[in-house]
């Protein structure tokens, strides 16, 4: 087009239209990138971050390969309450394995697990708790351990809700992880949880295939007995994940400091300091769970996903805090999307 | 076309070139595959395997996700005598240590290396090796022990080739990296070699990126201290990645069966049995050092990769065995090739 061509173009009606054309990619595109967000600050700080990060040229521009996202699972990615949905499998798996085991009727702490006795299992404290972790998740071989997993992930519902855990995964989340990865990102779970378990469900559910979560684990042992092979899991803790346990797996299995973390509680507080002591830009985030009506409300003061000082350095350092009463549309896949009360 | 047109066009002189033509592209892909692998047996499977495995609509179809190989480092990838290059590593940071540990002139096992006695090095036996290993790996921070391994690869040559130790990786291998990669599988590093000292230098020579290097791992601590955080090696032994500490840190870390796996010694023979065991089809294989002239000769009988169950068993199931004096043209990167003998 010449000058006055393009001069009469610009006045034109097709001015408009074109410029109309041109733009719905953009428009329909930024609806639909955390569609499940509320228009406001956590959504505009990670859209601000993954815009700079992956746009060449940018003085923050981080490589492809250095884009490593770890998240917390418990709380961050799905809820958390009234028990971590791993200790309400090991109570079930206590009653399902209860007639191979009948002593149990008169031994604590399973007696209080087969009862229902919560008062009576809070009495055995996290020892108590540990020996049924312990009995449910080892002394069987891993595919053995995989497949009670998932059945239980496949049979079960939640207490409250009566839906399957797996759908009790935050949409939002959901969404976030999608535009990361749709961006280039490596995406990590690294979490409290014991790892074969939060396989067991994370590549149909996240998206995130077993290589990518990283959990507390127990000693194994390889087996080879008449030409079968087998993992057998031991009773012995290999590795913590919880807290400092975090950012130690994150550098002896990953090898490199992550760019984007998200957690929710004070035990993922030395993973969240971790990803900001690098260079260059970074983002960490907390889930905050501010939401009683449609999740459950609960900080400083909760025996589960205690949030108290990961609270205060956030607030500090000005982290991203995700008010999920105020800045989540919908909390669940399937949920009717809400607008801004 | 049409039949008659179709039949002429068949006995043309045109078909011969239209032939040519197509065939073209084929025959220089044969012959840029594994250009340093000789025609023969080790060759011919591996392709085999590869075209199967990847083939839509084959029996053996693997799909993408699926597709994960592992490889030995030391004599797999590498060269590992006179001693491991890792040991080499550990006896010089000895003596660039020794001005800061004088007593270290009156000490065994230090005194030895300084004195480079290999005889009464030798007397210390295991436990004297593991002190000269603890005392360069460990007590120090994670960034810290990347530095040094860096700066000795960069500055290092090797006893009789001269050359820096990362010039003594197996071309023919690096060649098998690249075609499993080009075809989809996502390869890791399995290595009885502590896993931050391969880090060191895997991803600019094997293009293997840290999070798929998997090790020896000694214990770390996180520590934070006025906001300066950091990962504090520490001198005890986490996990043991020989043996079967290979399968058992297999199913901890990646989660998934390998379809493919390459080692050299006996401690790798957990590894292939363990990837063997699966479903489908799979690929085991042994670099055989044969290759007196060129490289090293060396197997039942070495205290350095000891070659012996593990070749039995290879032949007995008919797993792959390179012959490395009759298979591989050239052995390191910037050799001359050789046709067969």
């Amino acid at each position: 087009m010449n000058t006055p061509t393009l001069h009469r173009f610009a006045n034109s009606r097709a001015r408009f239209w074109l410029l109309a054309l041109l733009l719905l990619p953009v428009i329909s595109l930024a609806a639909e990138v955390l569609p499940s967000w509320q228009d406001g600050p956590s959504r505009h700080a990670i859209e601000a971050f993954v815009t700079s990060v992956t746009r060449e040229g940018d003085k923050d521009f981080i490589p492809p390969a250095e884009r490593i996202a770890v998240f917390d699972n418990d709380g961050t990615l799905w809820s958390e309450q009234p028990l971590y949905f791993e200790v309400l499998f090991a109570l079930d798996e206590i009653k399902r394995m209860a007639p191979q085991h009948p002593e149990w009727k008169q031994k604590m702490p399973y007696k209080a697990v087969l009862e229902n006795d919560q008062g009576a299992l809070a009495t055995t404290g996290t020892k108590g708790l540990m020996e049924i972790v312990g009995v449910t998740h080892t002394g069987l071989t891993s595919s053995e351990f995989t497949a009670n997993a998932q059945r239980w992930l496949a049979t079960s519902v939640h207490p409250r809700s009566k839906k399957p855990y797996t759908e009790m995964v935050f949409q939002p989340m959901l969404e976030l992880l999608t535009y990361l990865r749709e961006n280039g990102f490596k995406l990590y779970i690294v979490s409290g949880g014991e790892v074969a378990f939060m396989r067991a469900f994370a590549e149909e559910v996240y998206g995130i295939p077993p290589e990518q979560v990283i959990g507390t684990t127990f000693s194994s042992q390889f087996q080879g007995r008449d030409g079968k092979f087998s993992i057998f899991r031991q009773a012995t803790l290999a590795h913590n994940d919880d807290g400092p346990g975090k950012p130690e797996s994150i550098e002896s299995i990953i090898g490199r400091r992550p760019v984007f973390a998200f957690g929710n509680s004070d035990g993922d507080l030395q993973m969240l300091q971790w990803t900001m002591a690098g260079k260059g830009r970074r983002l960490a985030g907390l889930v905050h769970h501010t939401d009683a009506k449609r999740e459950w409300a609960y900080d400083r003061k909760s025996n589960i996903g205690r949030l108290d000082r990961a609270l205060d350095q956030a607030t500090r350092d000005h982290w991203v805090v995700v008010d999920m009463a105020e800045e989540w549309n919908r909390v669940y896949p399937g949920d009717p999307a809400r607008s801004h009360p």
